[in-house]
């Protein structure tokens, strides 16, 4: 079983790195200071059940959630470790359709899986597979974005519509009978940020997952002192998630995203950098959905123009989303 | 919850790449490009049973198991990653002092744990605690230690006694009561290593972890056309690691070990690495236990001097040894 999982993997990640079967990637650091100045490292647990889902699976969103969390601080992600912990009896052809499924993705970010681990539990120890992937790029030396960059009256920005990937989840979950209408969005970012790199202005990005949008823009004013408000009205949705939203009394600002950028830019970038994300069929229903303030707060303008609180959701809304 | 865990790292590991809290860390390339001209990088999944053990615990094991892979490149280890998966209802303190045990290897290391994520699972869904760990350093220019490097006629050298985190957690398992003479050899090899940097015919490095000295000397072979020939009397063996042995009729070559190297060294370099393994107490029992043959095949010869093959196990001979 060792043996075939190995040259499972051998196969499907094949470079030049893996291939010397060395208990470690050696990897020229030429290449990453040719592209830049810092090392940006990122790395993940990957436990979504259901590990198959509309618009991905849990392979799919190991590559696209890693590489995305690198590709936001302006690197170009180009490097995966990938660690997997399997639960024994977990059907070989499953294990192939995810693995098949990270070779493809990788290799469409133009990524290389360099290194892995692979680790059998005993039935019951680990529920089918759980997957780590660790990133890495360069930052070009001329981008600095970051929380330290954002100052009162920035705009912020979403590339698109909110809480796709945590509905079609809580739909497969709770069994609403929506498939038809709703699939993860789970994308590779850097094509729709590297734009973005040659635009003045931008001051800090985030891929908004777990947590969503809402825990995006408290990390935001946590750490930037700055108060977040954006505009309920603003805000792309789904109609089947609006609908999934009303139904059930939850808020799609707290639903995780898989391929969703929450920006913030100065006001003078904004009309650019809207314009550059439109280009890109990622970035379509991009739009500016509030500004920062001075006073550190997280706030959200209802439809009647009434302004409250926007709190953390108590609880994980939902546990294994990612 | 969430929020304690985070705090709990961010106190535990602090360092200025995690204190930014960013979604990735940063790290300059010019730090790593003074320490050499390839970066190493190794990740590894820690699933081990039970999670604290005589000589280590599941922290320490995946800061020492990370670094050693790193290490035995020739690179001095520098950062790390670290990824958790936690069952839903972990005692806290037992998660506490985890993460110190993490970070009191670290320091010891002079390593920085740069970047993390945390995933809580149901009940159920996993057992206690997962830890993945990637880990890099630089390895210096002049270094270029791999099986590309083995020839016929080298010698194969172990820098320790054999078997002893293997034979710890099966008598912890077993319920063998030898915990008073049994402990694991979970350590961290750089500092054993870091001399061997200055010596000619060193040809390659490996730490003999899951599958023992038998899955390092096959990797060796398949990666060389080599053949490995080993003598039983040579094995350094701690008398209640052959005792176990004995008892249950394993053989120690098998068993998995967290602190020992596996060497090829040039006939001319043998006494000085072996001078040089001894001078530190890891290496105190440093011993040349065979040497390379042309053809291909790993074999020992028994204690009436006649050789046979050894073969790899058929099943993995413990699950969860780390």
């Amino acid at each position: 079983m060792q043996s075939l999982i190995e040259e499972l993997f051998l196969q499907a990640f094949a470079n030049p790195a893996l291939n010397a079967r060395e208990d470690q990637a050696r990897i020229a650091l030429s290449e990453l200071c040719s592209a830049g100045d810092r090392l940006a490292v990122s790395t993940d647990s990957y436990v979504i059940d259901p590990i198959f889902f509309p618009g991905g699976d849990i392979g799919k969103l190991a590559v696209c959630g890693t590489a995305n969390d690198v590709a936001v601080s302006g690197a170009q992600p180009r490097y995966l470790s990938c660690g997997l912990i399997l639960e024994e009896g977990l059907p070989f052809a499953m294990l192939v359709r995810v693995v098949q499924s990270m070779a493809a993705t990788a290799q469409q970010a133009g990524m290389q899986i360099v290194t892995g681990d692979t680790k059998v539990v005993p039935r019951g120890a680990a529920d089918k597979i759980f997957i780590n992937t660790t990133g890495f790029g360069a930052i070009p030396a001329r981008v600095d974005w970051g929380v330290h960059q954002i100052r009162q009256g920035d705009s912020i920005i979403v590339s698109g519509t909110l809480g796709d990937h945590g509905a079609t989840i809580l739909n497969l979950r709770e069994g609403l009978g929506l498939e038809s209408e709703l699939a993860s969005d789970c994308a590779l970012l850097a094509p729709l940020i590297a734009p973005l790199l040659h635009i003045a202005g931008v001051r800090a990005l985030r891929d908004a997952t777990r947590g969503g949008v809402t825990a995006v823009l408290h990390e935001f004013a946590a750490a930037s002192g700055c108060g977040m408000e954006i505009v309920e009205a603003a805000l792309p949705l789904k109609p089947a998630v609006r609908g999934i939203c009303e139904l059930l009394g939850l808020d799609a600002l707290n639903f995780a995203n898989e391929g969703k950028l929450v920006l913030v830019v100065a006001p003078a970038a904004e009309a650019e950098v809207l314009a550059a994300l439109r280009q890109h069929p990622l970035g379509r229903d991009a739009a500016v959905i509030g500004h920062t303030l001075e006073r550190q707060q997280v706030s959200v303008v209802g439809l009647f123009g009434v302004s409250r609180r926007l709190d953390l959701p108590l609880d994980e809304p939902l546990p294994r989303i990612c």
